[in-house]
């Protein structure tokens, strides 16, 4: 790409309206980086969700090996991206290059893991019941089953990774491989990131052959809205805040069709020590959950926010032992001014509670997190005291200690929905994490034993999701090949002839995928 | 049974706190029926709300094979139920008896259905994804991922189908079938029917060690709202009018906390008639169709509420044999004054819309219901008329002309989400037949060929849903094995040891079902 042209990506042109210039931030010194972004006007938002309306017939008609040619285009165009887009997402969000260099493989390795999904048939979801003409005392019809496209997705960029929860993030490419048009809604954190990521995404559409339409994104602060309450969007994705996720969902479902919405929000993911670890490995552990806490400043949807130990002389220990790790680790610039103030009012909110105590971290000051400690008495917990239940966003954690398990099954009851959880447990601890792990596993999405729950793998049994408030709909998950499910719905053929059926139904089963066929899964045709 | 106790569900016991006595009415004659039901007090729904929880944990930890078993022994219940039974329905509903026998063979159908797919085990969803330690720049944790049941639902009972959509139905039988509990709100229409379910459902939960409180039930007018804004509530399943429907959808959007609603609401399922069918076999279609028009006096929500034909003097000939074989049909009792009512509103206002004519029907009067066929001009349709797009519950349907294939299409487009939409066609329509399909299959749930709506087979196949309003989520079905999946969410385990993981992702796969492991669909046990 050679210069940013800040213009709105409309049915496969460039639009720019409106009057609103919009500027992208470098987050290290928060100067304005060069070039403009024109904000969309509501008949620019309304153009780019008709344009992906019009597109969404003939693209949800292609063959679904014709949208993994798209995906993995997409992926190809990313990965050949050069250093002068790695500069620009760093100067966008101060984030590494090397995080970004990850970042951007693990994107579009998720795109190549759904043109797999594509590829491997069985989010047709195929059934078939045949025809049962003798039966009494009705006969049976013909009737088959296979998943179709929800029509134009509208989705929010996220803040915290301008790839991987993004432009040609998880939601956009479950949304493009499950046959839905997109309308995509740029984060106004990172802009440029933004146009070179649509760039590259209509270069591929443009090669492999896609409807115009077929991608659309916007700038602009407002224009959210608009795009939830459009008539032609069918469904939602969002990565960010309880009150920003919280917002569109009640849009949504106020319209005069509902649509559903997956809000990816809030979560403070307990890491709960068992007596016989931190004996064994205390301190090691001490150091691998500072390294947790403060990873990318902290500003990961799996941060881990609460920390549960038992009382005993070695969580005594451990807490001396975590607080000087926290205390070590150096300030990191955030991602932009605005998430730093949200930082520093949630500190202020943890320092202001009389139950809670600071334990570690130099005072909170100047334009960077400083990492933080605090230690809350379990009463907060059992009380549902709601501060503790708030994430805070940035490189802090609150240690509570509980008497002993029973008090701590009654501390994990009080938790809201977790997209994780995390026991680290030694053998000896095992019998307690039994009876734990049915508590826990109604709580969360994802449940870890011995590990941390930053670092979310992109695979077919990864789910990042959970019950409220840590997403909208515990139904579904944002990583991992079963986020296409979000985003179909199944339709019912009832006798209609082979040539009109979908190939993934057609008797002679052309794509070769499996079926549950009268009950029983199979890849054979039929007669 | 004996006799009827007209008293709430709860844990499994019977409570009647409240003043409020509430009486069956014959359907036919208006009549109470002797006894009376105890409306449930707040204090009671809490409770039963509170008995489901209780449950749940349990409930949902018993394995599939339990469950299936318990679903087994309410269909055997069921079917055991003796003359006194079927009386008591038809009298509740003015159904005649071999369609209440028909009916309770398709609900304990239902039910062995669901014990079949949990015998099967693809419910679960099993993935896996094993370790990857060698793995660069960053080792692979091993990761697995199931289906859980989302919690205790509410389950709403439908007046139409007293045994199918009910007590023991569809919705109930894939919630117990997720590992759900449940607590069921009686339909006004059908309490004594409810209660002899209810008590059949007990005495199977009973005989296969089912937890007290994996089943409530309550009566009453406003106790609904109470249960769908309990906290204890994790998602709702509903069966019956727009309004009733979208309230519960608004209450459920608007809690703290808010839980999924698969609300099957209203569609008009338009069937379509194509020249060659209509010149070949005009006359028996329109038998057919009348047939299909007041089938259990139209009080189905796949009523052919809508039909559409080109302009052509075989069309013409048509609509005078579908008007006298529409005025031929002869009365029938509703199901109740409440719907008699409706029926009455809802043809008052097409008999005084300017753009709609009555074609056939003796004047509706009375207490049985007439049925009736009006004429409507295409131009309320390609105007979006919303009289034109609701459903008037009864029998009586409205027919469209056309001029062409193209108004055809722009027609269609304009109509809102159906459960269903039939083509009557012969291989000459089928050119047409081609372009109209994915159109329809945009606006449907179903979609027919040469067959009418009414009869909704139960199989894995079937998709009883659709878009709004036809549903509140088109990503569900009411109808059918896959409707076990509205009440389930994921579960992620990451690298627990095989002693700690359900049954369905240990190593040894000792349920012998299907996993997706690494990427390809296998039976096989793991090293």
């Amino acid at each position: 790409m050679s210069a940013l042209l800040g213009l709105n990506y409309i049915g496969g042109t460039r639009s720019g309206a409106g009057e609103v210039l919009l500027h992208s931030l470098d987050a290290t010194t928060g100067e304005a980086l060069p070039g403009a972004f024109r904000q969309a006007t509501a008949a620019e938002v309304d153009a780019a969700a008709r344009a992906a309306e019009a597109a969404y017939p003939s693209y949800r008609q292609l063959s679904a090996l014709r949208r993994a040619e798209f995906l993995d285009a997409i992926a190809a165009e990313l990965d050949a991206l050069g250093e002068d887009f790695i500069a620009t997402v760093c100067r966008e969000t101060a984030l590494p290059a090397a995080r970004i260099q990850g970042e951007r493989g693990r994107t579009s390795g998720q795109l190549r893991l759904f043109a797999q999904v594509l590829r491997r048939g069985d989010f047709h979801g195929a059934r078939i019941d045949r025809a049962q003409p003798q039966r009494q005392p009705l006969p049976r019809p013909d009737l088959r089953q296979c998943q179709l496209g929800l029509g134009p997705v509208a989705v929010f960029g996220a803040s915290n990774f301008p790839l991987a929860f993004s432009t040609a993030g998880g939601d956009t490419a479950a949304a493009l491989a499950a046959g839905c048009t997109v309308v995509f809604k740029a984060h106004s954190g990172h802009m440029a990131t933004s146009e070179w990521v649509a760039d590259a995404i209509l270069r591929a559409a443009e090669q492999t052959g896609m409807p115009q339409g077929v991608f659309n994104m916007v700038y602009g602060g407002g224009v959210g809205e608009w795009l939830v309450k459009h008539p032609a969007i069918q469904a939602v994705g969002f990565t960010g805040s309880l009150k920003g996720g919280r917002a569109l969902c009640d849009m949504a479902a106020a319209r005069p069709q509902p649509i559903p919405v997956f809000a990816e929000m809030s979560s403070i993911n307990p890491v709960i020590l068992l007596p016989e670890a931190l004996a064994t490995r205390g301190e090691q552990v001490a150091g691998e959950l500072a390294a947790s806490v403060v990873l990318g400043c902290g500003q990961f949807c799996t941060n881990p926010g609460l920390v549960i130990g038992m009382r005993s002389p070695a969580f005594s220990a451990f807490i001396e032992q975590f607080a000087a790790r926290m205390a070590d680790q150096p300030t990191q610039t955030m991602l932009n001014a605005g998430t730093l103030k949200s930082y520093v009012a949630g500190l202020t909110r943890l320092h202001a509670h009389p139950g809670i105590r600071h334990l570690a971290g130099q005072p909170q000051q100047g334009n960077q997190a400083q990492p933080q400690l605090f230690q809350a008495d379990v009463g907060l917990l059992l009380e549902g005291d709601e501060l503790l239940q708030e994430e805070v966003f940035g490189p802090t954690t609150v240690l509570v200690e509980v008497a002993d398990l029973a008090q701590l099954r009654q501390a994990l009851n009080s938790l809201h929905g977790q997209l994780t959880a995390t026991l680290i447990a030694e053998p000896g601890d095992l019998a307690s994490a039994t009876t734990l792990l049915p508590l826990l596993e109604q709580k969360v999405g994802r449940l870890l034993l011995n590990g941390y729950p930053t670092g979310v793998e992109v695979c077919d049994a990864m789910v990042h999701g959970g019950p409220y408030p840590a997403t909208s709909d515990a139904r579904g998950t944002s990583v991992g090949s079963l986020a296409i499910a979000r985003f179909q719905r199944p339709v019912c053929y009832q006798n209609l002839p082979d040539a009109l059926l979908p190939a993934a139904l057609q008797n002679a089963n052309p794509l070769g995928i499996q079926r549950l066929v009268d009950g029983v899964n199979t890849r054979e045709a039929l007669d």
